[in-house]
C-alpha cells in the first residue's frame, strides 16, 4: 500500500478532480499517505553564538517593545518548515534589559525558559514568585499564568520553548491576558520549591498530581550536581551522561509534551550512532564539539544551537580537552503518551 | 500579546526577508501564533448517503484493485483542510466485494474499523481472527499487524479511521508490508474476546496493561445493549444517551488517540449547546435529525456523516419519530493526554 | 538469625523476665520471628452442604432475631485460628426467611454476599438498589450504607464474607447503624448496572476511581457466558478455567482487600499442583470433585465448602461426569499491595 | 448489630460450645466483632534515653552474639499486645560494635534502619553498598538482600523497624539466608543515589516502577534541608512542620507498607489534637517536648522513643527552647493501600 506505482494513477487524478465538490477523495498517486519511515522536510541547522549575538543587537535596535507586546526575541526558524523550529515547538531567545516587564498572560502551549546569561529576574507562575538565574529551567506549563520582571542590572538572556506548533497541529490555540500586568505573588515565596524542591520528601498532603510537576523551577545548583553524580555510573550508549527534568511526584516528565534533559559529554567522548522519533534542539551550556547528524558533521561550542528532525541518526563527539554540557528540549513525551516513539541503533 | 496590532509592522517584514539567511525570525505581525481561541480552518461538511452510494459505484467501476495495493475506498475530504477529513485523522468508506482481501501489514497510525453493512468478512489483527458483522466496532491498534477477507456473498461497507494527520504532524509516520498477504490466524480463535469480552472478568495473569484495548472487537450486541441501559440513566445534557467504548483493564478509551463513542438521541431530543476541542465525525446508525453546528443547520438521516470542527458549538435534535444512533470518532483522547482538551457550555 | 539454635537460650529467658518491667525485650529463643516460609496455624477444613442444612436449621428455631441485630448465621469457624475462617476475613452463611429485614449499617470491613439460593430479596448499596438472585455477586465496599429486605416467597441462602480479621490485625474496626432501618433507593434503580455493566463502555463524565468496583452487583448470567468463553482458551494449569471479577474503570479486583474468582473444572480435569500466600474458601456451586491440600484429600460436592491455608500445596480433580463450578473468596489482592503475594509450583 | 445486648446470649453461649465439632459457629453475645471505633489494645508507652542505655548496655554484656545470629538488639514491647511495639511492626534499637558484621539475608518483612549515633559502617542492599551515618534512613525493601559490617571505630546505634506483625497477620513470613555472609558490592557504588538521589532527574532508561522506593539511603543533609524549606511554609496544624520520604518515581511513601517522616516543632509550638487509624513510634532527634495522648501527657527529650495507638488522641508541644525534630515511622502506607486509613480532628 505504501509507495506503491498504482497502474491507475491518471484515472485517479481525473477522479480526485471529479470528487472534489462532492468533498471525497481517492487515494492520491502522488502524495501517498504512507512511508516505510519517517521522512521529515525538517532539516538540521546550527545556529552559531555569533550570530545570534549579532541579530539580537539588531532587533533590539529596530524593534519597538510595547507594553506587554512583542519581545526582544529572535526565532530560531527551521527552513525546511513552513513555521517552527521543528515539528511541534518553537525555540526563541530572549534578550532581557534591566526594568523590563513582560505582561501577565497564559496560553495552552505549555512553555518554559532556561536561562543562558544574567541573574536578577524574577518570574510569577500561577502566583508562586521566582528569582531566576544562570542555568536554572523554570516551567510555565499550560494555562498556568505567567509574567517576569527583570531586577537585575545586566542584560539576561534566556531561551522560550513553545509547543506552539503541536497546539496548533490540533486547532486547540487559547491565549489569555492577565486583568493586569503583574499577578500578585503569593505571600509564601519559593512555594513549590518549599514543598517539593527536595524530590525525596513531601508534604503530607499531597495534591492530586497533575499533568505537569509541581516544582516550578529546577535549580543550576541541583541539576549540575546530578549530573556529577551520574557521571560515575555507566555512560549511556548514545549520550554518555545523561538526565532528564522530573515530575517528583509521578516520575515522568516536568512538562506533559515536552522533554527537558542536561547531558555531559566528557573529553574524548563519541557516542554510539542512534535514532528516534521526535525532534530536539539542543544548546550548548559549555564546551565544545561536534554532532553527526545523518551523516553531516555539526562543530559547536558555547553558546550555539543545534535542530535535531525525527527519525535522523545521530552521534555525539566531545572535541575539547574538557566536558561539554548540552541543554536539550524535545517533543517526546507528547510522542509517547500518543503511542509515537520509537528509537532504534544505527 | 495576542491579536495585538504592532507599532513596528513593515519593520518585521523586512527584518523577516533579512534574518532568513541565518535562520532566525522575529515575530510575524501578519499571522500571530497565538488567538484568543482555536480559529480553526476546518469546516462542518455533511456527507448524504447517496452521494456516497453513488461515487462508491463510480470509483468501483474506474479504479483497479491491486493485489494487496489502494483499496476501493472514499476519503471524506474537509475542504478547509489541505488533506485529512479533520485536523488529525482521516475517515474513508470502503467497499469490499466477496473473495476480497486486503494483504497483512501494520502502521504507527492507529486505526478502526465500524461496519456499516454486510457481514462475513473476517479479519485478522496481530495472529487473532475475527469474524465480523454490521454494528461491530474492530481495532486495529497502531503497529499491529492487520488483514482481512471476505467471506460472505454479498459486499460489504465499512468506515475506516486512522489518525494519519495527527502522525504526520509528529513526523513519525511508518509502514511496513507482513511477510506474506495474510497472517496466519492464532489456534484459539476470538482469543482477546475470550480473555475480556465480558469487561467484568478477566483472566488470572493479567497482561501489562498496554495503550490499547486488550478487546479487538467490540460487537454491535454488545453495544447496542449497553446504550438501553443508559437510556435509564439521567440523559446526559448535550449528547442525551452516550457511551465511550473503554479498554476493559483501564477504564480508559479503547484507542489511545481516537475517542468511539455511540450515542442515542431519543424522539423530541434537543440537546444543549456546547463546544469543545478536539474535533469529530458522525456516522448516522439509524434515524433522523439535525446538528446545528456554529448556527448552522444539518439535516442527516441513516447513512449520513458530518464532521465537526474543533470549538464549533453544536447541539443535537432528533427531528423523527423513533430513535436516531449515532456512531462518533474523535480524537479527544489525543487532546486529553496533551493537556489540550477544554470544553465549555455555550 | 531464623531457627537459629540460640547458644545463651537461658540467660535470654531470664532477660525478658527483667526487662518486661521497662516494656523492653530480646528476641526469643522459643517463638522466632522469623520462619523460612509460612507456617500457617490455619488448617484445611471441609464444610459439608448437609451439615450446614442441618445447623442452619438449628440456629434457626433456637435463636431470636432481634430487628436488626443478630441474623440467622453460620459462621465458618477454623479450629487453628482464635477467630475466621482464614487469617483475614470470615465466611458466613445466612439464612432469610421471605419478609425478613437487615437494617442498615456500615462497616470498615469490606463485605460481598455470593448468593447460594432462591430469589427476590433487593439489597441497597449507598443508594443504589439491586433485586439478587441465585448466583450473584453483590459488592458492600467498605464503609458503603447497606441494608436488604426479602420479598420473595421462598427462603434465600447466601454466603457473607467480610474481611474482618484484617481489619482487626489493624486494630481498624469501625461500625456504624445508619439514621433509618432501610435507605431510600435512588430513584434510579440498577445505576451502578446501567452505568457500567457492560464493561466495554462507559458514561462519558467518569467518576475519579475509587478503591472498589462502581459496579455493585455482577450477574450469575454475566459470570457463566464468561466462563463458557474463558473455557475456549488455553487452561490454566492449576486452576482449568478461572476468572476473576474485576473493577471495569481499573482492571483491579473488584473489592481493595478480597479477590473472588469463579472457576470451573472440566470433567476428567487434574491441575497441576501448587502454592501460593494468601488463604482462600472455596463454594461449590455445582458438580463433585476434591481438593488435595498438603496430601489430604478433600472430596467435595454441591454445597460444600472448602478452606485453603496460606501456602499450602493444593491441587484440584473433577471426579465427576459433568463440569464442576467452585465461587472462591480470597485475600489475595491484600496482600499483593502489601507486596507480602508470592506463588510457587510444587 | 454491633455492641446490642443479645437476648438469646446464654442460648448463644450454649451453641457455640455445641457447633464447635462441627467447625461451625455463631455470633458470639461476648467478643462482638464489630465496634463503633477502633477499641485497640496497644498503650501509649515512653521509653526514655536513659534506660535504652543501660538495658543496651546489660544486653551487651550478658547476650552471645553468634556468627550472624542474634543482634545486640533491644525490642520496644508494648505490654497492651502479645507482641510488637504496635499491633504492625516491631521497633528495635541496635548496638553495634566496630568490626561486627551481620550476615546477608532477606525476609518479606519490610525494613529500616534510622542512624541514631555514630559512623563508618557499611550497609549493603541487592548488591548496592552505601556508608551510613548519623541522621540517615536507609531501606531494606521485603525480600532485598541486606547485610552490614561496621568499619568505624566507634560503636553506632541505629533504629531497626520491621513490618513483621503484619506479615505475621498474614501468615507470610519468608526469611533467607544468603550463600555467604556478604554480599559483593556491586562495582558502582551508591548506584540508586547516583541514579535517583536528586528526586528532580533521572536516568532515560527509567526502570519498571517496584513498590519501594529506588532510592535506597536518604541522607541527613537532604532531610534536614528539607526540613528548614518546609519551615517556611504554612504550618500543618496537628504536625508544625513535617515531611515524608518519597518514592521519588512514584510520589507514593518510600516503602509501601511503612510511612516514614521528619518533623519539626518549632519553640513554642502546641499543635492542635487529631486522632486517626495507623500506629506510629517517634524518635526525638533532638529538643525537648510533649505530647498529650488521650489526656496523658508524655515528656520527651533527645534520645527517646514514644508509641501513639491506633485512633488515640494526639497533640504535640515543644516545651525547649529549641527546635525539636522528631522521626516517626508509622502503618499508615499500608493502612491507606487497604482502605482503612481515616482521620479526624479533636
Ligand atoms: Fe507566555
Ligand atoms: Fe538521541
Ligand atoms: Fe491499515
Ligand atoms: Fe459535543
Ligand atoms: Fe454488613
Ligand atoms: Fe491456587
Ligand atoms: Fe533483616
Ligand atoms: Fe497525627
Amino acid at each position: 500500500m505504501a509507495e506503491v506505482q498504482m497502474v491507475d494513477a491518471d484515472e485517479r487524478r481525473t477522479l480526485i478532480a471529479e470528487l472534489e465538490k462532492y468533498n471525497f477523495r481517492v487515494s492520491s498517486p502522488d502524495r501517498p499517505l504512507f512511508t516505510k519511515e519517517p521522512n521529515s522536510s525538517m532539516v538540521p541547522v546550527l545556529w552559531k553564538a555569533g550570530d545570534i549575538a549579532e541579530q539580537l543587537e539588531q532587533i533590539g535596535s529596530r524593534l519597538k517593545l510595547q507594553a506587554g507586546g512583542a519581545r526582544r526575541t529572535l526565532q530560531l526558524s527551521n527552513p525546511g518548515l513552513p513555521y517552527g523550529t521543528t515539528p511541534t515547538f518553537w525555540v526563541s531567545i530572549q534578550y532581557i534589559l534591566p526594568g523590563e516587564i513582560a505582561t501577565a498572560h497564559r496560553h495552552m502551549a505549555s512553555a518554559l525558559r532556561f536561562i543562558m546569561q544574567g541573574e536578577g529576574a524574577d518570574t510569577t507562575v500561577d502566583g508562586e514568585m521566582y528569582q531566576i538565574n544562570e542555568g536554572d529551567l523554570v516551567l510555565t506549563p499550560n494555562w498556568t499564568w505567567h509574567d517576569h520582571e527583570h531586577k537585575g542590572s545586566e542584560p539576561m538572556v534566556w531561551i522560550d520553548v513553545l509547543d506552539i506548533s503541536l497546539v496548533r497541529s490540533c486547532h486547540a490555540v487559547f491565549f489569555e491576558d492577565f486583568e493586569s500586568a503583574r499577578q500578585t505573588p503569593n505571600v509564601i515565596p519559593d512555594e513549590s520549591y518549599r514543598r517539593f524542591g527536595s524530590g525525596l520528601m513531601r508534604p503530607l498532603r499531597r495534591p492530586e498530581p497533575k499533568k505537569y510537576s509541581p516544582l516550578l523551577a529546577y535549580t543550576s545548583a541541583m541539576s549540575e550536581e546530578a549530573l556529577r553524580q551520574a557521571a560515575g555510573l555507566d555512560p549511556d550508549p548514545y549520550d554518555d551522561v545523561i538526565l532528564e527534568y522530573q515530575n517528583p511526584l509521578t516520575g515522568e516528565s516536568a512538562l506533559p509534551t515536552i522533554g527537558t534533559r542536561l547531558q555531559m559529554l566528557r573529553p574524548g567522548t563519541h557516542t554510539r550512532a542512534h535514532r528516534h522519533t521526535g525532534s530536539a534542539v539542543y544548546y550548548v551550556v559549555r564546551g565544545e564539539g561536534a554532532t553527526i547528524i545523518d551523516g553531516r558533521r555539526f562543530e559547536w561550542a558555547k553558546g550555539d544551537f543545534l535542530a535535531l528532525p525525527p527519525w535522523a541518526v545521530h552521534e555525539h563527539l566531545n572535541t575539547g580537552q574538557s566536558e561539554a554540557v548540552l541543554f536539550q528540549v524535545n517533543d517526546i513525551p507528547a510522542l509517547e503518551k500518543l503511542g509515537f516513539y520509537r528509537e532504534q541503533p544505527a
